[in-house]
């Protein structure tokens, strides 16, 4: 292992891929010709895994990032002309280089103005998804359609089953659909410590974009309906969006070892293991200010500039979100307390 | 090896993925951490790899698969109002389900009516272009600004250096760019015996679509910009169209695998062989009529539906493209001689 | 009146507005500010009127021209990934620049090969549809979901109620829905003898794009929507694609006077029967072949290159639309029958 | 002249069209057939006229409307992975119903945060472009390629001169062009008493978007390239975007009227002076307070709800924009002095 490896916490998407990812895939590979777009027996198999895992009949498609994942989601929920509600910080509308306007043809993603503790926290609350559905009903602005969440946060929150609830209620009050954006589905349920069913189609969730590359697989999404009535012709979708791996397996194989025996969640329970271990020592270190414990696998904390800067001449790796200081320090599946106690350590240092 | 990959002649898709890009995928994994979106060693490597293989400072993109290979190259080179002129049998417009026009938000593929030979063949000819292009003028027809051609072709044949420098210069002559859609570029360089460049820059290809799944990799294709200028700010058009793969090793460093030592070539070549195996053992079949001989990996006949019927019965896979028992049939880099005499065996079997 | 007028057999639209729609135009006016978007008097006025005409509370929205109005409608009839099925000569497929495609985000036109007869007269037919839709079924084709037909067709015949019936019957078989492109309805509707309804929804048809410009307005068509289930959030997508008229009761009043006293119909009776003339002076001319006899407003006939240029100098304006001598020539609402005349006498000079 | 014209201060679209633009409007109607999509006369006198008065050999398209004429012009300069720069009031940001992204294909509107002053005016500043287009680089942000400001301001402001000037140097340094939305142009110009060249080309400015419809037209906007470079193929564009007429010259004739004897700058002088009678007597009146001095056709001002309440009763159609009585009354180039004056006195009455 290389001196990147350990000092990496730019981003949990640097991690390569579990070794029981890796075993499937090699697993798919050695069964020589098969099927191709997703006929195949892995792609069978990895669905009805998710199928017993969310506790319903659901529709799957495995895509190849989230950027995807999310963009055709939204887009099979509403028209160039709708809208959809998301939060100021969410990954749809700070960075996809416009993805979901492009792959919509324009639908317009609506920022919601949450109460500063919920902004603060990331979340997007009922009360600005209101706010924002009633402003308006005529034709010269794009009707809201959907609401989309980010489970966890982008700003390492989780929502609440309860959060989830109230929004999926205030959601379904105004006729929207609930787009839940899972790039780090696995860590919110693992912090959640609920039932995947429980936090998505039983709290209101329509479609959820689970995340699996984050969670240690080599490449590869899979965007989950609930309600298979949403997903009609989704298929042709995909295949018209350049979605459609023909070698399927490659994406779908792996996914078989991140759902056996629950690797999935143990993955990101170590990853916000991690998380916390990091929080932990840092609340310990003066002039280090975490903005808010984490919940997932991100930690966020105000650093004076030269202590950043001194961390990077180091060699750690991490993004700075904000003028003045504010880092963010992501923990990923395979990162190992050593390296979180040599980054406190050199915290230490570089404050001294 | 199960009898599906014996039987196997539908797709060169259905292939798994060869050893060589397996082993740079486990490479890549064992390094750890590593940048994402293409920051990463393997991406630079496998793009230098490349630029050396195309003699020449190319400008060159990972992307997941041919629908979007090819929709974004062609999007790059057009704008919606514009066209692109291809054959009738084009990948681009008989099986992407659309890609090209939505990637490009609705520029129409012209399809050209060739001689009755090349048409056979599954050519573009300098006449068919010339005749779309001076067709009409008026702004009620949208403007032709790109040639496309496959090589090889979707009949399993192969411009040649000349025809490939004769259809450019037609293109040249009316302001058009040429696109190569490449899905089996490595089948046509290996029947050829050229060098990658005499047969795209050298002889006026601007874009390249370059083919790896089909040659081996699990997933992938490469976009080669030989003409620097026309690919600015493909990398944000790559992004927003879901085509950037976050741990872009995994896509980057197969490529590794196909490119060192000429592993490309060398799968390419031997399931160009077993084509021809195949077309001259049908030759000596009565009762199987060949449409024409393969110089890719691909053989098409006619047989007798009865035949065709039979033929699967026993297992066979393979597509039937016209009615009254027009078949192709295809090798992949792994087709084994034994399963294409084991077909011929069985086609004198069912013919008798 | 010029000479251009006199000698314009060219295109219908090259004619002007009739008295009756300039009349309420400068009605519309005098009545000083008036709320915009379609909320003034003359909008709800002519909307009445239509759902009169038509004997169905339908949908109705006016645009600025035919590209939009069809364009827009058959978009929200299907989404990107779906195809729309027409004749070769359908002016959506040859004459909109690619405007379905854009206006669908890339929904595909399929081009449905009729009988020859069928062809010459630029119909399409249900058997030529059926073999579209049920040709492929794989997502790598775009699913069929709307036919669209010309009434008038682009070759100046008309579709019989027992024609669109039959059409109606295949659509809905496959789950298709149907579009009419009326840029000259009125034209159909004086030849058959019918009402609007027995023609459209009585019919079959979902979606009526009603041509006014070609029928003497100076801007403007309706898109009548006889199912408002299918219209959902339409004034929606009609604003965002850049086709709602501020001052709407320019657009919309002077269809109050083509409605009123049915203008409209004598408009299009009109020149129907000036093609008639036309048609029955070239049958009598040794050397013109009319191709068919029109039913329309348009008569198609061979004429010998020499004759065709002579005709050109002498200040005749018509197209050609084939090689050798196909030309077309277009009766508007206001050619009178002494330009028919001179024009037969030209031809008969130049034919000697 | 029913009660609703005398009342109305609600958009200076509920005006009609001025007497010059329906004189032409006839006339062109007059002259019987005219060749169809912009080959008539009346398209080429006005066009040329509208070189006479910018001074320039601009390419001129006469569109259908505002939103048209920003989305295409918009969409002429950027791709969809790029993005607009504009003020948080900016009509194309709030009142298109997402007709830019439509039109882009996805292009994203970054919004600019200006000073507070210049927030409050409406307006965009150099600072706050230089702040969006410094702020990020990577491939996960949509590359800011134009800056679009409104000229007058939704605000009812009128950016001067220099203004223009330091807007287009920020614009120019980073390689992004710059549109101007004049919807209300001849409203701004009669304000600054300079010539149309000097606020556009001469400052800077790539493509106006010269507002016909709220200036006097019944129907129509001219988006005028200065640059010609930069509006190659624009008339396809234009043509499958749905906005060429058919019967162009309705569309065009009027401008003839309005670009004739300067009847353009009289109309909006009219209005200005109306804006500027109605600021001067809200001064006058305790309980009203005016946000801003106005400088062109628009006063906005605070008013207490009940006011606004009572007004409304009686009659008077404005909007309220912000919640607690925020006001805009907007005039027109039709509004009379007498309609002023008779709001003041309702003002008045309802404050006692």
């Amino acid at each position: 292992m290389t001196q990147d490896t350990r000092q990496n916490f730019a981003s949990d998407n640097y991690a390569g891929a579990c070794p029981e990812a890796m075993h499937w895939l090699a697993q798919a590979n050695a069964s020589g010709h098969e099927p191709a777009y997703g006929e195949d027996r892995w792609t069978q198999r990895s669905t009805d895994m998710l199928r017993r895992l969310f506790d319903i009949d659901c529709d799957v498609y495995f895509v190849f990032n989230g950027t995807a994942a999310n963009s055709l989601a939204l887009a099979s929920l509403c028209q160039s002309y709708h809208s959809v509600i998301c939060s100021p910080v969410a990954h749809i509308e700070t960075d996809e280089c416009g993805g979901p306007e492009f792959f919509s043809n324009g639908s317009k993603l609506l920022v919601g103005e949450s109460t500063s503790d919920a902004a603060r926290l990331g979340k997007l609350t009922p009360d600005a998804i209101g706010s924002l559905v009633t402003k308006r009903h005529d034709i010269h602005y794009p009707r809201p359609k959907v609401v989309s969440i980010t489970q966890a946060t982008e700003m390492g929150t989780v929502y609440s089953v309860e959060e989830v609830r109230a929004i999926a209620w205030t959601a379904q009050k105004h006729h929207l659909k609930l787009h839940m954006d899972g790039a780090r589905f696995a860590n919110a349920v693992a912090h959640l410590g609920c039932s995947p069913a429980d936090i998505t189609w039983k709290a209101g969730v329509d479609v959820l974009c689970f995340g699996g590359t984050k969670n240690g697989l080599p490449i590869g999404e899979a965007v989950v309906f609930f309600d298979r009535k949403m997903s009609e012709d989704f298929a042709w979708r995909v295949k018209q969006a350049g979605q459609l791996a023909s070698k399927m397996r490659f994406i779908s194989a792996p996914w078989v070892g991140l759902l056996e025996n629950d690797v999935w969640l143990r993955n990101a329970a170590h990853a916000n293991a991690m998380a916390q271990r990091l929080y932990q020592g840092m609340c310990a270190l003066p002039g280090v200010q975490p903005t808010h414990a984490p919940q997932a696998n991100g930690v966020f904390a105000q650093l004076p500039p030269a202590a950043v800067q001194a961390l990077h001449t180091r060699g750690w790796k991490f993004y700075q979100f904000i003028a003045g200081g504010g880092c963010r320090f992501m923990c990923a599946w395979d990162t190992q307390p050593e390296s979180v106690d040599a980054l406190l350590a050199d915290m230490r240092d570089v404050l001294a």
